[in-house]
This record gives C-alpha cells, sequence and structure tokens, in this order.
C-alpha cells in the first residue's frame, strides 16, 4: 500500500492506493463512527458492496446501504432525493458517516449528500473505477448535474480518507478504463511534461492494465491533483487549471444528454480542441498538440466531438462556471505540462476550434 | 443604525440594524461584485425588492430576480430546483451574489441555494420579519425540508453581511410579529435571564411595536446569538441550546404538514412543553416555567400543542437532527438563561410532558 496526503490543516486527508484496501478496517476504523450509509450504484453494489460492509461489520458499526442506478444519469436532483429518503428513512443521524463506493458519479452524488444531509456528514471516498481513483475522488469537489449544465449544484466538501483497492479495477469495462485513463493524460498535459512523456512510454502497458504501470499513473496523478488542492482548495485561482479539456468536454456531455458520452471520453475531445486552441492562440506548437492528440488516439479515446451548431457550442460554454459574466474562459496550455487559465481569447479562433472539432 | 459582528475569524460578517436600510448602497458595495440575484417572495418582492434593486442599480451590478411562494412549503425540493433553474437561465456566474430578501424561508432556501449553486456563492441577508431578524439570518444556518422533517437537507454558510431594516416590519401581520417575539423569547429563557427580565417587563410595547423596545429586542437577541455562533458555528457543542423548544417544535410543524402553525408558534409550544420537561427533570422550578408560559401566552402565542398520539411524538422527534443514534436528546433549562443539551432525559418523564401537551 502507498499512501500519500491532500494538505489542507485540520482537514488533511490520507489517500491509500493498494491491493486489497476494501478489506483492511484500520482505514475505516479512525473515520466510522455509530453508523455507516455506503452508497453505491446497480454495478459496482453487487460486487463490493458485501465486502465494505463485513470491513465495518468488524468495526462494530451499523450499515445503512443505499443503491442507485448506473450512469451519470444517476447525478441527478431526482436520484439525491432518493438517497435522502433512504437516509432519513434509515434514521442516520448527525453520528453517521457516509461511505461513497464507486466510480466518480457515486463520488460525486455520495459526497454532494454528505455536504447537506443534515448540513453535513463526514465521508469517505471508496473509488472503483480508475477515473475516480485518478482524479474525482481526490479534492473534495461534489456535485450534480442540472438540465442547463454539469455538476452546477454542489459544494466543496473534502473526504475523510480516499481508499483506492487496485482489484477493484480488475472489474472494470475497457471502455471506462480508457475514460479514466483520459484524466491520468490530462494530469500530464496540464501539469506535469515528464509525467506526459512517461505516458507516451506506458500507454500500451495501461490500456492493457499493467498494475505497476497502472499503480504509478494513479499515484503520480493524485500527487499532481493534491499539489493543486492544497495551494487553491476551492479553486478560485490555479485549481482551475485541472479543468483543462472541461470547457469543451463539459458542453459535449450536456449537449449529448449526459451518458452516450463517458465523461473521460468527453474530456479527451475537449482536450484535443484545448490544445488545438492553444496552437492556434501561439502558446503551444503544432507539434506538441499533435503529441497529445496521438496519445489520446492510442488510449483508445475519442479525439473528434459530435457534430453540433456553432451557436449551442457558444450557448452550452457560456453556462459554464468557468465563465465570468459573458465572456467564457479557457485553460490552454503554454507549453506542455504548463496549463493555464485565458480570460480573453480571440472569438475567431474558438470558432475555428468548433469548426474543426468534428472533422 | 447600530452594527455589531459575528466573530468568524477571515469569515466575520456585520450584522447592521436600523431604520432606511434597504436604500443605503455603501452597506451592500463591499459584497456585490458583477451580478446579484435577489430572491424574494410573491409578499415581500412587491413590497421592497425594487427599492434594493434600485439600490444595486446604483452601484453598476446586473440584477436578476427571483420570486418564490410565500410560506414555509416553498422551503422545499421543488422551489429549490425552480431557483436554479432561474439562475442559470439568467447565467448567473461565480462572480455573482445572491440577495435574500424575505423572512426566515426566503433566508434559508436562498441561502442554501447560495451554498450550492456552482458549489457556492457569498450571499446577503436582508431580514424582512421579526424571526428573521432576531435568529435565522444570523449564524449561517440554511436549508430546506424534507417530508420526513424539517431542515434535514442544507448547509452551514455564512451571509458575507446581515441588513437587517426596521422600516419592513411595519408592513408584517401581527401574527407574524409574534412567531418572531418566540424566538426573542428563546434567547432570554435559553440564555440570559435578564434579558427574559425586560422582556416580561416590556412585551405590551414588543406587540404593539415600539420601535425603541424592537430595536433593543433585535440587537440583544442578535448579540446573543452572534456569541454563540462565534464559539461553535457548527453545531457540534455549544450551539445546540439554540434549538430549546425546537424539538417538540420541528414535531408540531412536521406533524401538521409545514403552514398551518408559523414556525415561531410551533417553537413557543415547545419552549412550553421544554421548560415543562426542564421542571419534570428537576432542573427549572414550577415557578420559572410558568413564567415562561405566561410570557409566551402575554405573547399572544400558543401555549399548547395539537393533538398527536405519543408513538407520532416519538417517530418525528426521532428524526430531529439532535437525535444520536437511537436516543433523543433534549435542550433543558437549568434554571432561567441557562439553557443544556442533555443525552439522558428519564423516558417516562418525556411521556408525561407528551400527555401535558395538548392540554
Amino acid at each position: 500500500m502507498e499512501s500519500l496526503s491532500v494538505a489542507l490543516d485540520s482537514r488533511s486527508y490520507p489517500i491509500h492506493i493498494g491491493a486489497g484496501l476494501l478489506d483492511r478496517a484500520e482505514l475505516y476504523a479512525p473515520h466510522v463512527r455509530a453508523a455507516a450509509a455506503i452508497i453505491s450504484n446497480k454495478v459496482v453494489g453487487p460486487l463490493y458492496l458485501s465486502r465494505v460492509r463485513k470491513t465495518l461489520d468488524k468495526l462494530g458499526v451499523r450499515v445503512v446501504e443505499v443503491i442507485v442506478d448506473d450512469g451519470e444519469q444517476a447525478k441527478d436532483w431526482a436520484t439525491l432525493d432518493r438517497v435522502f429518503d433512504a437516509l432519513l428513512a434509515a434514521r442516520l443521524g448527525r453520528d453517521g458517516v457516509i461511505v461513497a463506493l464507486g466510480g466518480g458519479v457515486v463520488g460525486d452524488l455520495a459526497g454532494f449528500a454528505a455536504a447537506t444531509y443534515q448540513r453535513g456528514l463526514p465521508f469517505l471516498q471508496v473509488p472503483t473505477t480508475l477515473l475516480a481513483q485518478v482524479d474525482s475522488s481526490v479534492g473534495g469537489k461534489t456535485a450534480i448535474n442540472h438540465a442547463r449544465g454539469k455538476n452546477m449544484i454542489g459544494a466543496f466538501h473534502q473526504p475523510r480518507a480516499v481508499i483506492a483497492d487496485l482489484d477493484t479495477l480488475d472489474s472494470l469495462p475497457d471502455r471506462e478504463l480508457r475514460a479514466g485513463i483520459a484524466e491520468v493524460i490530462k494530469h500530464g498535459a496540464a501539469l506535469d511534461a515528464a509525467f506526459l512523456g512517461w505516458l507516451e512510454e506506458n500507454m500500451a502497458k495501461l490500456v492493457t492494465r499493467d498494475r505497476a504501470a497502472l499503480t504509478y499513473a494513479i499515484r503520480r496523478s493524485c500527487e499532481l491533483k493534491a499539489a493543486i488542492v492544497a495551494e487553491d482548495e476551492r479553486e478560485s485561482g490555479v485549481r482551475a487549471v485541472l479543468n483543462f479539456g472541461h470547457t469543451f468536454g463539459h458542453a459535449i456531455e450536456t449537449a449529448t444528454g449526459f451518458g452516450p458520452w463517458l465523461h473521460g471520453e468527453a474530456v479527451a475531445a475537449g482536450m484535443v480542441m484545448a490544445a488545438g486552441l492553444s496552437a492556434r492562440a501561439g502558446f503551444l506548437s503544432s507539434a506538441d498538440a499533435e503529441r497529445i492528440e496521438a496519445l489520446i488516439k492510442r488510449a483508445g479515446l475519442p479525439t473528434r466531438a459530435p457534430k453540433l451548431a456553432p451557436e449551442r457550442w457558444r450557448e452550452l460554454m457560456a453556462v459554464d462556471k468557468k465563465a465570468a459574466g459573458a465572456r467564457v474562459r479557457f485553460v490552454l496550455l503554454h507549453g506542455l505540462g504548463r496549463a493555464k487559465l485565458e480570460g480573453a481569447v480571440d472569438e475567431r479562433l474558438v470558432s475555428e476550434t468548433i469548426a474543426a472539432a468534428a472533422q
């Protein structure tokens, strides 16, 4: 097991990465109290919930189980209301803790439930997808979607611990593995050119689930993200660079109704667009933009967005949370590993990028 | 104008109390940014929204108006979703601020919207009822109700300022004025015996809206509450004493479906029950319990709860947030002005209190 820490003073927490962690009671023990609600979904629940339950049983914790639907659609208002209803029906009190067992959707939904149920309970992230292990379980961003935009309703609510069991990746479909690799690529492209180089050398190992390669990719991603979160927890500044590829990516997800495109797939196509825009703006060489696109392609991820009218792109991006007033802001690369939030991007270059996106 | 402060380090904020404050641009100026969404209701909006709008217009702020229904029913899931929809339709971004213009319901709803819209925006409380001015606008508790219990979904989210304009009380119906007085009595009964004595002497002035008496009651209530909030922002300890009368009161509101009883009315009857329970437990003299009941009666507030089966009382109280596991905890008085959270109250005494409640 490897452990690292997200440094946030009194709210600092550990990230544990290793095999067999679902069963390690000592990782849960410091954080659980009288009762725990495990929130999972219809795919992950049958695979792993009984193991987590057994671990909590050993600690003498009363366990409540809440199972939601699989897929991005579950990050909605109606599902969240059903979660609250189940927690109240089970009389989970303020001495309870919430355990998010699943991928990014479960983590975001359960984390937001934890942020707001009875004005806030502590929670644990037990991510079971690569995307959740390398990205969404770390940093305390929780949210649900709104028909008008992704992650529009949410809270910053840090977990008490992240317990990433590598064994759970064995059951992950290839398509979801690749969607997780998209966020790994993001960390390299936005923050660490050397890590991007490592990914170019090791992509074949990652897509074939080489355990050592996966462990390194997860650890390095968590390190890079933890450093940014420690510096800017609530995204008032530098943390925005973690949204590289996400302004375009969120637009794709919203336009397609959350589901047909996995989040990581939309981010992949979004990163190709954002790298292209960076090159058009003169911040990134065309060769480096092509390296990013080639790497995304080798990961088996989409490099082209669905066809949308230019006005629809504008409309979808205007509601993105990074939009300040009327102006859409983009995270662009000033060289590999050097992402920056740009307030004033030439509209013509955005139009060219949109035009090129679906070709 | 009188001003005091809620001391919470970097999140400290002022409470301004006085006449004509809706129009004082300098009170809003430090807190507003590019855009502001004023959230109000169908009763308060027509009376005061245009004045606040005019003040914000002077500051060059883009104003969005969101009007919800009047009454406790508006503190629900469906209304909150409509608020989010309106904010998104108006493209309120992260550079926006939310202004809660109304009573406790608007403050709780708009405050929770501010806590969760795009993972949190700053907000201002502009309370227009006595209840909101003396209690709910101060301290950062925000929430909506759930069919299974009051304030079950919410967040601690402190406002940037509280702007309490005494003029707005002129339009307040008598019944709502009295409901606000219930929380003033609560502050005296729970925290300050001398203030309770002052209330006994000045109740006739308060119910007839003597401006000087109201100003003192609001100021002293805010002082008492601000000190408790500064000590225990997230209610992990002493802040629970502010819930004196609320365990029984919330049960009344939930049982009657949020509406027939105003919150302050339910708290009034709940305080009579809690004082009775305190006396039965031997913590409070019967004479002091009777003083509280007499004061509540002189304020024109209900001293008896609606008739509910004992099992229904138990069920409703078990879901209260102060319930730790299976045990319901009560805030009891150890003498006037000395409220304490009690973990172990004799079940027989609770039964006697419930039996006496509707007589």
